[in-house]
Parts: structure tokens; C-alpha cells; sequence
């Protein structure tokens, strides 16, 4: 499936024909955990996500047997600004230890039997830094979003997008509160590992960028405040929904590229299960906007899609008991 | 390894004298937790789960490779009360749909690359109804024990007791009550689904009996409320405490096994991690009087195991990462 845009207006138009899920598989999967061996409601989160999952896939007692896990990576402008607590050469650097197998993300994806690729774009020419001009053009950023695209393996059944990219929860954080308001203190956390002075003064480059971009419109807020890697995901977000695979979000930076398309088009995220609470402090808000309750909440604050790609095997054991276990009938248990 | 006790005192006196966790290896651990690539504490109880783990394996860099699950099941006198929303004759077919493969519980093992085994203990012959007099002597309580003690396989490195019992909400209710003090409404729940009036019937069963046997020592408590399935879970907990096995703990039934050590012997659950919240609601007061905080909260309350057995993944996760990732100068990453 080709890259639908030229243009954030092309874009636009596509958000208004997004597929939805198929109610009658949704309804079929219903009625088959209503006899299942176990008291009704037994299973909990297990049960929604196995509807909401047959209703993606278009088919009632389905699978989770081919997880895609996508690490993107990109450098941020705004590390002038003295915004984290890592030097920018470590993004380039964990792309070589992802590359190697000794991320976490690795081990993760291994354990969840999932696909793991490595997308590092553009890392030797960071985007532009955003206290002093737009991050990227719309050009530059629908080429990022693209790039999303493309990465996403049409056959994979379940998606999980992760990030590297260091500065990145200043580009999170600031794309939060241009898009659902609020100062840079209210969205901007640790990261890395930033003390209390660095925070303050992630906030203060965030409320200076705000105040003087003054962008509302959501693909323009992605433009003037992410790096390629959010748009990047946006853009693999996107390609998943056409394609009817369900996506695991990950912490605060998926979360902020999940939130552009959310503000962008209100069910753009109905193909999306929140994996995880991050310990990242606004994570929660930005969860909340998007309506979005998460399935572990484990202090996790690394990115790289860690906590989503441990959230597969939640999604994968909703499936594997919705579509495994027997019926009361087939078992010949009494049921109640 | 030959269980340890012909009555409660020795059962006592074997729990004055438990193995501790190695605390070379848990430093080792956090030692190298220090050192892997990723910024400190970025992945938070995944961190404190490996160094746990670890003492309890006497390994600075163990693995989880050879999880084991085993439901128990028995039968209650105290059924004859009309306590539960199912017939007692269910615990016989759901060990027949364990035994086929056809339990939610089935499939979480599965999926967990789990050992799994069942253990029904004298379904034919319900223990008494507590309603009118102790449900187990001492020496069917430690006969059932003992059951569960051998039923542990010493070569698993995780382990994992689940249950089936209609009726046994009441009797881990009841055992909490004894416990913990409390009335009956405070500790009886819906259980497999029971209606507002079975719930204050249910409490007010609990009452009455608390009221009649007036036990408080925790292992007469497990004699005179548990039925076999509880003590055998209880029995296969202290076995892998002997063994240095990690367990983690299901819901409110197997918390209610656990409590009974925990309340015989302050750090009987040292090697135990709670694995989930149960939806059952008294369970989070449980897991308060013991100090374990639940890694999963998926509104699960189904037992046999299943919240516990989702949980294997996080454990494992925990342990793929801790002993699978890089270092810093392995992977030539720079370190903040």
C-alpha cells in the first residue's frame, strides 16, 4: 500500500476514510466468550482486547502469531539547548547496540516472538532546533512520515512503534502542549534522567517555542516540534490502521506522535491499546486525552518501545484464551 | 526434598529456619543492572524483579527457563450453604477441561512455555462444612499439604500455584476474616458470580462460623476454613521456599494460602511477588497485610492460576533484560 500524501491536506483527506473495525466479527467474538469455561467477565481487560482485536482483524476467534516491533531514531536541534541528560551521539550509538541485539527492546522482542527492525533517519543531520525555527518543513516531515510507512510489514498482526532519539521527550512534551495546552512545567518530566534545575529549564525552552511558533493545527504541530522519528511513527500508526493491524502504543513519545493523529481525527486511534503507564509524569494526561486506559503500569520510562513490546504478551494471551480455550458444551462443564 | 512435618508444631518450627535469598547475588545483580544500556531506573520494577530473582537463584544473571504451573483442586462442605454461584459438581469438570487443555489456564501456561500439572485432591469427599465443624483435622490438613509440597518439581526456576474449588471464595474469605479480623461483608465478594443477596448470605455464613470456631492460630485457621486445595497450595509455596524458588502469587484464593504463612512466619513470602490484583474485592487488603504490591491489574478473578501465569511473562521480561542486554562499554554506548 503506497504513501497516500503529498501534502497535510492530502493527509487530512485520508484521516476522513480510515477503515473501522468489523462489528459482526466483533459481535461473533462476543458471543464465543460467552461460552467459554469460565464465569462471564472472568478474564477482565483479557476479554475487551480480544473483541477489539477480532474486530481489527475481521475475524472471530483470531490469533496473535506474527508481532512487528519498529524502533525509529532521529536527532533533535533542540539538544543545543542543553535539554537532556545524554550527549547526541548516543542515539547513534543504541542504534548500533538495537542493530547488535543488546537493547532492551531486543531481548523484548525476542521473548514476545515478534519482527524487530531498526529505522535510523537522517541521524548526521538533526532537525532543525525548534526554539529557533520550525523542527522540519512539511515536506521534511511527511518524507519522516513516509519513512513510517513503509517500515510497517503488511503481513505483520499486531504493531508495536518505539523511538530512540535523545532530546525527545522535550519534542513529546512540547507537541502535548501545543496541542491540548497547559505550560512546559505540566508536560515536561526527567527523561533520561534530567535533576530538578533541568527540568526547569526543558520547561522554560518548551513555553519560549510555544509562544513563539504559536502553530495549533495538529500535523503542523508535528512538523514544528518533532523529530523524524515521532513522524515517523505517526506515519507507521497510520499505515497500520489501513491495514486493519492492531497497534500496542508505547510511553510518552508514542504517545505524543499517537496524540497528533488523535487531535487530527478523533478515531484515528481505535486500532490502538495504551501497553503501558510510563513513569514519564504526563504520560497519564496524555493517555487521558486520548481516552486511553493503559494494560501495565510498571514505572517504565526507557522508550524504544520496551513497554508496548511487553504489553504484546498481554494481547497475545487475551487471544490465546479467547480463541483456545473450550466451550462449556465442547467441555462438558455445567455452566451455572 | 521430604516434607518437614508430622504436625503443626513441626510445621512451625521448619519455618523458623527457611532459607534466605543470597545477597552476593543481588548485589552482583544490581551491580550489573547499574552498567546495562539504559538510563538508571528507566526500567523500573522490571529492575527490582531481576535483582529479586536473582537471590533467590544465588545467580547474578539468572534467566527463567523452566517455569512451572500447577492447579490444584478440591472440594467444599461449606457448599452445601448455597455460597456459590456454581454447582460443586464444576470442580470435577474443569479438572477434566484442565487435564484436556481446554482451561483459560491451559493456554496462559502455554503461552508461557510453562510445566503445567493438576493435583485433585479427593473431590469425591468434600472437606466438612465450616458452617458446622472444622473442615480439615490436623492431619488431613498436613496430608494435603504434603500433596502439594511433592507436587513441586525441584529442577523449576518459577513457580506458579493456581485452584479450582467451587466454594472456595467463601473459605479464603473466611480464612482473611480469621486472619485479619474483619466481618464477613468486608471479605466476601461475587466469587464466580454470586448476585447482592448471595454476597450477604455468603458474609453472613463467614460470620457465624468465625463466631463458632474461634481459631486465630494461622494453621489451625487453615484446617478449620481451607479446604485441600488452599493447605496443598500453602504446602507447594514452602517447598519452593526450600527449593529457593521464586513463586508468584495468583488471586484472592492463593493469597489467602499465602496469608497463612505470612501470618505463621513474617518472611515466609519472601520469594514470592504478587502477580496480579484480583477484580475479587478484598483481595487488595490481602496483599496489603502481606506487603506485596501486584504487577498486573487486568480486573482478572477467574483463579486456576491464569493472573499469575500472565504474570510468568513479566518475570521472565524482567530476567531476558536484566541478563540479556549490553553494558555500556560492551555496546560502546556513552553513559550520560
Amino acid at each position: 500500500m503506497r504513501f497516500p500524501a503529498q501534502s497535510f491536506a492530502d493527509l487530512t483527506a485520508f484521516m476522513a476514510k480510515l477503515p473501522d473495525a468489523d462489528g459482526e466479527a466483533i459481535a461473533a467474538a462476543k458471543a464465543r466468550d460467552a461460552v467459554l469455561t469460565k464465569p462471564p467477565g472472568a478474564l477482565g481487560r483479557l476479554e475487551d482486547i480480544a473483541s477489539w482485536y477480532a474486530g481489527w482483524r475481521g475475524e472471530a476467534a483470531p490469533r496473535v502469531s506474527s508481532p512487528q516491533v519498529i524502533v525509529f531514531a532521529g536527532n533533535h536541534g533542540v539538544c543545543a539547548q542543553g535539554i537532556s541528560a545524554f550527549p547526541a551521539e548516543v542515539t547513534h550509538q543504541m542504534v548500533g547496540n538495537f542493530e547488535a541485539g543488546g537493547a532492551a527492546i531486543n531481548q523484548l522482542s525476542d521473548l514476545a516472538g515478534a519482527q524487530m527492525s531498526v529505522v535510523a533517519l537522517d541521524l548526521d543531520n538533526p532537525t532543525a532546533d525548534f526554539s529557533q525555527d520550525p523542527a522540519m518543513s512539511q515536506a521534511e516531515c511527511l518524507s519522516a512520515m513516509q519513512m513510517g510507512w513503509e517500515a510497517v510489514d503488511a503481513s505483520s498482526d499486531l504493531l508495536v512503534v518505539g523511538e530512540m532519539g535523545i532530546g525527545n521527550t522535550t519534542a513529546a512534551a512540547a507537541i502535548a502542549a501545543a496541542l491540548l495546552g497547559g505550560s512546559g512545567a505540566e508536560w515536561a518530566g526527567r527523561g533520561t534522567g534530567l535533576d530538578d534545575a533541568g527540568v526547569r529549564h526543558k520547561a522554560g525552552v518548551i513555553d519560549a517555542a510555544i509562544a513563539k511558533h504559536a502553530v495549533t493545527a495538529p500535523l503542523d504541530v508535528l512538523a514544528t516540534f518533532g523529530g523524524r522519528e515521532i513522524a515517523a511513527m505517526a506515519g507507521a500508526m497510520l499505515r497500520a490502521r489501513a491495514e486493519r493491524m492492531p497497534v500496542i502504543l508505547d510511553g510518552f513519545i508514542c504517545s505524543a506522535a499517537a496524540l497528533v493523529l488523535h487531535q487530527a481525527h478523533e478515531t484515528a486511534l481505535d486500532h490502538c491499546v495504551a501497553g503501558h503507564l510510563s513513569a514519564e509524569g504526563a504520560h497519564r494526561a496524555m493517555l487521558d486525552a486520548m481516552g486511553k486506559a493503559p494494560l501495565l503500569d510498571l514505572g517504565l520510562r526507557l522508550g524504544e518501545g520496551s513497554g508496548a513490546a511487553l504489553a504484546i504478551q498481554i494481547v497475545k494471551a487475551a487471544l490465546a484464551c479467547h480463541s483456545g480455550m473450550a466451550t462449556f458444551a465442547e467441555a462438558g462443564v455445567s455452566d451455572g
